[in-house]
């Protein structure tokens, strides 16, 4: 099958990236900018595309910032909080409706193109905070996803009932380079290691017991 | 209530602003550039909101082209088709997945705003050649809308089931401006007449028995 893949250069993501590769199905990556503080998970995403050989291309709608407002990724005046991935402050860094957005971008590329399926690294452990990683939107966009257009595409979310942890592991088999992936909120130089999405990258290496390749600012 | 509004300044969604707008809602209008053929719908949507005084956005995510292909109204290469709206030939203005990509981005502006709803103008008539404006396509979005975030946004779609003949009655009732509204496909100074969306207002008129305001290239 050939596959628009929606890739942000982060953890979650390029273990599918190399998940559907060594399934032997064909992708066009599809990175979005929209204004994101963390613009920095970009570079990671060329980097492993090129390195995969792996069609990639960057979308620019950073001027969706100026619909969105009040979360820390796109509005510059909120601070990232830190702290545990579950917890209430967490809420913040909630991107309005982020993954309709970015699932109807795909869509759009992937009818364009003719492309079997959209796919992208939804995943369980991100259901206390964020409303649309959860397996009832998945399913509710699957349903609209196959009526948006004649040419049917099929809506592919195959982590959305699994862990952090679980995606590091089927990441150790396919040999990710987690060292190169991006997942710090705040997309400084290096991973700060106290915001939410660091605790939480720590959290699954740590649950894997597995040594984690990223250089924090904040050790442990 | 509150309404985030999709307008693009062409028949149909004038008709529901000034609708919306009668039953005392309050709303704000956001109007796409999507690297459409017809950019000048904008001026129209512009013209109408300020005589209104409703609040409007024009959001530029123009590079957008760079997912879309093979449509006549972003690929500058394909030829506006003319002839009956519901002529196979008109599947050539199908932008893929535009009412997607359209309600994500009002529903993320919603959500931003706490507003109560999203409201859209797909109608009856689109049904033959859009698959984005059929009842079953709003089901899914509404579904999907509900779920999209912990902040509730109603999707509201009345004219679903409404024909563009329908549509005008209602707007003659509201004393919209239709000469002020813009729906050619070309988008040069002039409706054209020829193409599917001229047919198609040229048709609902004259089924209403009304003199059309819109200055027509291509008279009858």
């Amino acid at each position: 099958m050939n596959y628009v893949l929606l890739y942000s250069g982060g953890l979650d993501s390029s273990v599918l990236l190399y998940d559907l590769k060594s399934k032997g199905h064909t992708l066009h990556a599809l990175s979005v900018v929209y204004g994101q503080r963390h613009s920095r998970e970009l570079e990671a995403a060329k980097a492993i595309c090129s390195r995969l050989e792996v069609s990639h291309q960057i979308l620019d709608v950073s001027s969706l910032r100026d619909v969105l407002s009040g979360n820390s990724q796109t509005d510059l005046s909120v601070e990232v909080p830190e702290g545990h991935y579950t917890e209430e402050s967490m809420k913040l860094t909630v991107v309005p409706n982020r993954n309709m957005i970015f699932l109807s971008l795909a869509l759009a590329a992937a009818i364009s193109k003719k492309f079997d399926g959209v796919a992208y690294a939804a995943h369980g452990g991100d259901h206390a905070i964020y409303p649309d990683c959860r397996p009832e939107f998945v399913e509710a966009m699957q349903k609209a996803a196959a009526l948006c257009d004649w040419h049917h595409v099929e809506l592919h979310a195959p982590y959305v009932q699994m862990s952090k942890a679980e995606i590091v592991k089927r990441g150790i088999q396919l040999d990710v380079p987690f060292d190169l992936t991006w997942s710090c909120y705040k997309g400084k130089g290096q991973h700060c290691g106290k915001c939410g999405t660091c605790v939480e990258r720590r959290e699954a290496f740590a649950l894997n017991q597995i040594d984690d390749p990223t250089s924090y600012e904040e050790k442990n």
